[in-house]
């Protein structure tokens, strides 16, 4: 018979899949669903229960959580990634590991083909295809959603029709939840002008005043919160519930689709967006000039890569051992103040810190050097220009 | 007689060097002070008061303000500069345009002589000596406080002991106030750990509620607020007086300093902060995604060049040339909502904006493109990369 | 009737289309070629007499020449572009003029279609594609060679049931020539061991011995030859002529298509390696270090985006800005040595070198600053990592 | 006594530095020369004789061949490093290593001075007191020369006048010897103008005719010379006086020194060039377009801060890190044609050659993939600059 895997996630797109693909188009369906952060546990009974009842033959959670945070997560907070100095890339992220995941659990059962629930439109079709035929070019890739172009509701008819009835609520906004992120789309996000409302975010303000909170990274990982040490993925869970309560985090994403055309998504990542501005503070103190320069510029570029999908291409591996290489003094406390709607950051201490009143206090009196050296220093630094303007300018 | 220029503040230190040039050193001084938008005419009018009785021959305040905005702050927005992500480099950018103005009013008087009053410890001496060289290199530069190695108590017992009696309060912050932002250092900022307090920034909260703003740009130029059109500069007084009120735009700043020391302070831009990311966000809107990558690229180094006083480097010139030709299209309304301690966009409207439904919406259906072109796109997308697993991958 | 623009070139593949459009398929076939540096005026009377026998309805030949030089070559000099630090992009950058030059024809001549002979294999078909689809959305594109997936073999038998009786040379190399090089692929390109043998390049040694060669710039444009002036454009096909005789400028450049696929090319580019070395050395004593520094990063992409046909992305008139901008003091003369297959650089003369024994001589001694100042100099450079360093290692 | 370590090389400046602290100052001088290549065996032991003559304590020769390779050469041959795209930094990587070697001598042997004999003018008291400064901030250091402003005739009479009668024929060019290239200065250097004459170069044409080499690269290193397997930096020097009797290798380099001037240098380097030129062919076969790209920007960094004396910045272990990460799959043959005063690169031969025929061919038919899929992926690649031409071109 033939073997098929399915990326399932127990939404409408995915039943779809699994229900005209079992039923209809006579796989056999082995429905499989990664997860990155997005499920507790009675959600994920939940979904092995409804994919049965849509007639898969086999359901598989895959637990990447830790893996999501080892494989990627971590080097976009090495990286201080913020796409376009926003958006910390939480669904791209999540998507590359979903596609190795279930393409590495089709090769072990011998599927010869993989299914997704992927409309034409965006990004996904091209993260979970591109990851497939590189893995696995001998797998072929079914894609219903995308060749039949079909709508929410002719999907719930169909569905409806082969006795599947559950209520596929026409939610407002398309909600993706993960360990690095929560993605908001739909309505205002269709066009330009307009913030999401309040209500639209998952998660609601529901404390006052401020809240100090200490992140230890060692490494420039986050080990610890407030002194109790867990591993990074429980730490970054851990801090997403405690700022969340404080609704920090939330924002609109407006980027380039690998498809070329403009997309807007709102998202809410409280835990995302203080660790990477604590991990960017500690870095401030710890490292030079150069590191942070050189930093940002293959930063950026491999936030880009990994939003196009283009996580397997080898130039990821070297410019995560640049970062992974960077972080040898990236180790310390940063002291963190939650506030209703935002944070800011206090300060820190690190054995590292390059900021050392033994060496001099920027502004105060020069205690390293003397006047006729910071002379000396200025007269040399001059020198380029003074000679391309002494040479350029003619009298 | 010995003609010299001093850049003229009215602060302590420049007070001392007036009395002890003129009196002391027997120079004949020409004070100057250059606005770039931190003192208000009555203000201008006390520095000019305390300048004669220090004993200056001539004092001038060059209104610089509008030079300011067209030589550095219209780049700094066309490059959304924010140096290490956070500092809008308020006074870095102001230091350059008043060395500037001050060495040619020097070259105009034939002045044989130029002098500041920058301890040797900062970034402000490599500012002001390398203009002063690079420009006129036939005038020498005094810098008595750099070379007196001199406390605040001793200028203060200096300037009584010349009869100069007036209160200098030892403020516990050290403020500079311009038309880019206020920054505020001393105290906490000499350490690692603690932010500053609440008081210490020179504006406080005094509105509650949320209140909105459409800022218009042209061609990358904040030309109205609220639809009223004003001066670019003008405007971002405007909006620097409006948004303060909010407590918005506060943070601390840790970077590099020409120097080589590490170096922490405080700011308040309100204005400038609003204005950067309500510019990117247009830009988000309107520009390529490569027009985004390489600005930013750009953008960053002008902003670690202008930082180091290299103003004068014709690279400068270069990259203003890149960034004035990126800002083509970015004209349109950003729409931001102001609250207490922060603010959010809400939106934009451009007739130049790339995201338009007419040509598909990012995660539905497609609708510029069939389900096999975009097939075919993410196949040949993923060629390079296939090949190279398949050439490394030996079973 | 269906009126259609060809662009044709009187090859195998444009004469098939001409027939195959004109004859079978019923368009009125308009045939354009593009000349931008490849033919000379009998080659082009020969390939309208062709083209008529084809049964094409109107021939028109663009002279592009000079359209060429200005809209993209001189970009290439100004950037020093070298693909792969070896190839001037001789055939990419044609091929993106040819295209304009050929879509903006339709569009007067309010053609519905337009066709070019390109393979799938290839980068020409993502270049004419692309201009032709941005420029002309309204406007459908014909490829019968690419869509016919045909062999030389089946297209010449179709020409002669067709009664073309041509005599189409199964040529050894395929050759593209034009003003900034000439391109030779097939045989030893198709795998990666071996080189071009000496013959498969169209000039050949004809000189022995030296010969001084003197090569004037102004503002980056080589404006004369051995001091006789011409256009830039003029003065690249005398060049050309002039070192071809040497048979220097040949190489073989190895680099990754649009497609995914790396691609192996010979070339012979006498007067762009000449012309981009001695631009890059006159740079060398007139530009700073910093402009010479980010020119390199920028003409880089340039060169990338340029070879995969992104010419009319806007970030590309960016990129001309800051090019541009560059070339203000790129003036002066530079004396090349000629010799049999290889050319050497002597040196240059410019009002502008910032080389210049006034200054100091490097190595020599040091007639600017003084020792204490050199050792200030290098005190204060040290301090970051001297920072970095004590804070680091722990005894 | 006050114990003194003294950089020795056995010319003027270093001999005139050994009388002059030893007799005059009164220090206990322990010379040491640092051997990267330039100095054989015989050299040695007369060098080592010469120091006891001018009154050294001890001398000590530190053979450092290997240490430079894997320190230094070995990352500049992975980032195909050649200065302003000319000069392999022959020189400065050399002084790095031996003030690197010389300063870990001197903490070892407790010696509280440090001495060198270079001038003020130059990088190279730069890149030795840097060094110094940041690895043993408590040593102090000391520059006769610098000092002294001495010219050669007053150092050659200070010497005489000590009794020390060897013949300093002022050697018209002052020559510096070592693994990665000779460099040649003085005379025509010290202008713009011309060229160096062929006999100032070290090497002569011996050879006449062509010959081939084939260079072996294991994970980018240099392991092989026409099979025979050696250390690479033994194959370096095998390959070095191989191809210098074809004159390979000779060019002038003109670049922007620390201290701001300009400098021009001429240097022999045949087994550096063709290495570089060699193994970047063989990345060009088997890295992706972004691993080629991405460490062009990093390569062209590690050489700036190298050159610059900045190597013990934590940035350059980070880059070296994504180089040595880069090179995993840089293995295969190179082969080379020696001919008179330049040399050609046949072509390579790689098992992670990523162009194979398997996969297509460059502009032959294509074998991959479908026409309709090649237009799939041409007409989404346009999407972006497609709307951005429609959204912006007003009819």
């Amino acid at each position: 018979m033939k073997k098929l895997v399915l990326a399932y996630s127990g939404g409408l797109d995915t039943s779809y899949c699994a229900v005209h693909l079992s039923k209809e188009k006579g796989f056999e369906v082995h429905a499989v669903s990664v997860n990155t952060g997005g499920f507790t546990p009675s959600e994920i009974s939940e979904i092995e229960a409804n994919a049965y009842k849509m007639g898969v033959t086999t359901y598989k959670n895959i637990d990447a959580v830790s893996t999501f945070y080892h494989k990627v997560v971590k080097f976009l907070i090495f990286g201080n990634v913020l796409k376009n100095n926003t958006y910390p890339l939480s669904v791209s992220a999540e998507r590359i590991i979903q596609a190795i995941e279930i393409i590495e659990y089709a090769k072990i059962i011998n599927a010869q083909y993989i299914a997704h629930g992927s409309t034409g439109a965006g990004n996904d079709q091209v993260r979970f295809d591109m990851i497939f035929q590189i893995l696995a070019p001998e797998i072929q890739i079914i894609t219903p959603i995308r060749d039949g172009k079909l709508s929410r509701q002719q999907e719930i008819e169909y569905l409806k029709a082969n006795k599947i009835e559950m209520s596929w609520d026409k939610a407002k906004y398309s909600v993706n939840k993960g360990l690095w992120g929560t993605s908001v789309g739909g309505a205002e996000t269709l066009t330009s002008e307009s913030p999401l409302p309040e209500q639209a975010y998952p998660s609601q303000l529901q404390k006052e005043g401020e809240e100090k909170l200490k992140l230890t990274f060692s490494d420039g990982e986050l080990t610890a919160l407030n002194s109790i040490e867990n591993s990074p993925e429980k730490n970054i869970e851990l801090l997403n519930s405690l700022a969340s309560s404080y609704a920090i985090g939330r924002d609109i994403h407006v980027g380039d689709t690998i498809v070329g055309i403009k997309g807007r998504v709102g998202f809410e990542a409280a835990a995302a967006l203080i660790i990477i501005k604590a991990h960017h503070l500690l870095e401030k103190h710890t490292l030079t000039k150069w590191q942070l320069q050189h930093k940002e510029y293959l930063a950026s570029f491999y936030g880009m890569h990994l939003h196009e999908g283009q996580y397997l291409d080898p130039v990821m591996r070297n410019i995560e051992a640049f970062l992974e290489s960077s972080q040898e003094k990236v180790t310390g406390d940063v002291i963190v103040s939650l506030k209703p709607y935002h944070f800011t950051l206090d300060g820190i201490d690190s054995p590292h810190d390059l900021m050392n009143a033994k060496f001099g206090s920027y502004g105060e009196e020069n205690i390293g050097w003397s006047a006729e050296e910071a002379k000396g220093f200025i007269k040399i630094l001059s020198n380029q220009n003074k000679i391309y303007h002494q040479v350029n300018t003619k009298s």
